[in-house]
């Protein structure tokens, strides 16, 4: 199953063969104060030079949220994404829990953006997969509904199926839909990782859908917080994700991905992972 | 599938629902000069000293090898063991290719000693399954046979089971069959990690095994060799890996071991991982 996410000029293919596909998630202004700041104040060189540090870090698609109080997204979600699609030469995943706004950035976004997202609430999939349908491109969709998100394996595998139903009955072909498995903090349930890669394994091979992985909250709350992440990313990789919407300035994250792609039989001649490391030892030698 | 290990007054069991057992690799003189020359002296205190660094540092058993030109095994091994085991509180794995010298050490060792190993080679299974019925001790069978190392999947579990199949008719416990499912450069061919995990993922299901991995071999020839390291134990951790031949004076493996175990819901209350992080700490504060 292939899912093909489009920049301008370029193009990225997420499946379970190909090399696991980075999303960078600098752009969100969740706890960020300096950019929340230039968000209100459209202070794009400092939104742009996030955007370009994370792709030279390694993302291969850059995420845009521009979600925060006081700042109407409606308006400013399709500016930032135009701003940042022109600044980069990689696709966009435009991400927004308001319609309005992902439809309003799907209007002026270049090529094939990714967009994230749609859960399994009434709500939503009313309204978000219909934008998928007619911009043609594919949906990341969260694997929660009314009653939030489940304890269990067997209900969020239930509501990925639904939401796959649900698409392909609009007309949306199946490889246009990725599941987010959801991630909790292990620190306060340690069961949840558990259920976490039992779902990401089964919607993979049951349902054969992409899974895509926000995966910095896992750590919330313990120390040494980078181990676990970097942990969460190799071992998910053994159980069918094959994106990550994580930070890639964060070195060891980014090659500890490229190291469980190395591993799976992923990169060829371990390319990706030696060029990675080329390029680190380079910017280390002209820092010195 | 419990496998049950023990010293004079101590007790490890390795399943696929407790903590990842680490089994310290560093006395094995194969590369060091330093240990080499140790072993040919009977130089006790460096060799006690490294057993109980491993120990200090999260070795659950202590691996015991001195196979080198001009070293007679029957004689040092069963030597060596007894002042392992008598210096440290872990439980002992016997390693040694020389079924003699296997035999001689199970002779002096207490408690219930891993056996490491046996291949499916006739030879090896005439000889050291034996000697674990014999003894009642569990043993580790690798993948390999009169043929070498399978480059494929189906041939290694194929393997797997003929080693358990003559086990069982030997009266040998399925629990007291530890499949070590070979690792081998990364860097030489692509694909032989996709067959390690995936043979791990096949015996652990399929044989209800379980699985033991030797792993610093996965990156020879490679750069930032850690991290690759790192990332195989995150990853088999997934794919029924249940105990590791490493090196625990490695702070980054023997943290992401415990992370990998955390998120796999191996560790309530994050317990070992934070007592693991406080003792790092502490001695990271006496060293200052």
């Amino acid at each position: 199953m292939e899912t093909v996410v489009e920049g301008e000029n370029s193009r990225i293919v997420i499946s379970k063969t190909a090399p696991t596909v980075i999303i960078g998630e600098r752009i969100n202004p969740t706890g960020k104060k300096r950019l929340t700041a230039a968000l209100k104040e459209r202070d794009f060189d400092y939104i742009i030079k996030e955007a370009i540090r994370q792709v030279e870090a390694g993302a291969h698609i850059i995420d845009v949220n521009v979600g925060a109080s006081g700042i109407d997204e409606e308006d400013l979600l399709p500016e930032v994404v135009k701003k940042v699609a022109d600044a980069v030469d990689v696709p966009i995943c435009i991400d927004s829990s308001n319609p309005a706004a992902l439809e309003a950035a799907l209007k002026v976004c270049p090529g094939r953006p990714l967009l994230n997202s749609t859960t399994a609430e009434e709500k939503n999939l009313e309204t978000v997969l219909p934008l998928a349908r007619k911009y043609n491109v594919p949906v990341i969709g969260l694997v929660n509904d009314e009653r939030g998100i489940p304890k269990d394996t067997d209900t969020r595998v239930a509501i990925a199926k639904k939401i796959l139903d649900r698409a392909v009955k609009l007309g949306i072909a199946p490889e246009d839909i990725l599941i987010d498995v959801l991630v909790l903090p292990i620190g306060a349930d340690t069961e949840t990782g558990k259920v976490t890669f039992d779902t990401a394994r089964r919607v993979s091979e049951e349902l054969d859908l992409n899974i895509v992985v926000g995966a910095s909250n896992v750590s919330h709350g313990l120390p040494d917080r980078k181990v676990i992440n970097t942990a969460f990313f190799a071992l998910g990789a053994a159980c069918g994700m094959t994106a990550y919407i994580a930070d890639p300035t964060v070195i060891e994250i980014t090659q500890t991905i490229l190291a469980a792609d190395l591993l799976l039989g992923k990169d060829e001649w371990a390319g990706n992972y030696i060029s990675f490391y080329r390029k680190k030892e380079a910017s280390k030698n002209a820092a010195a």
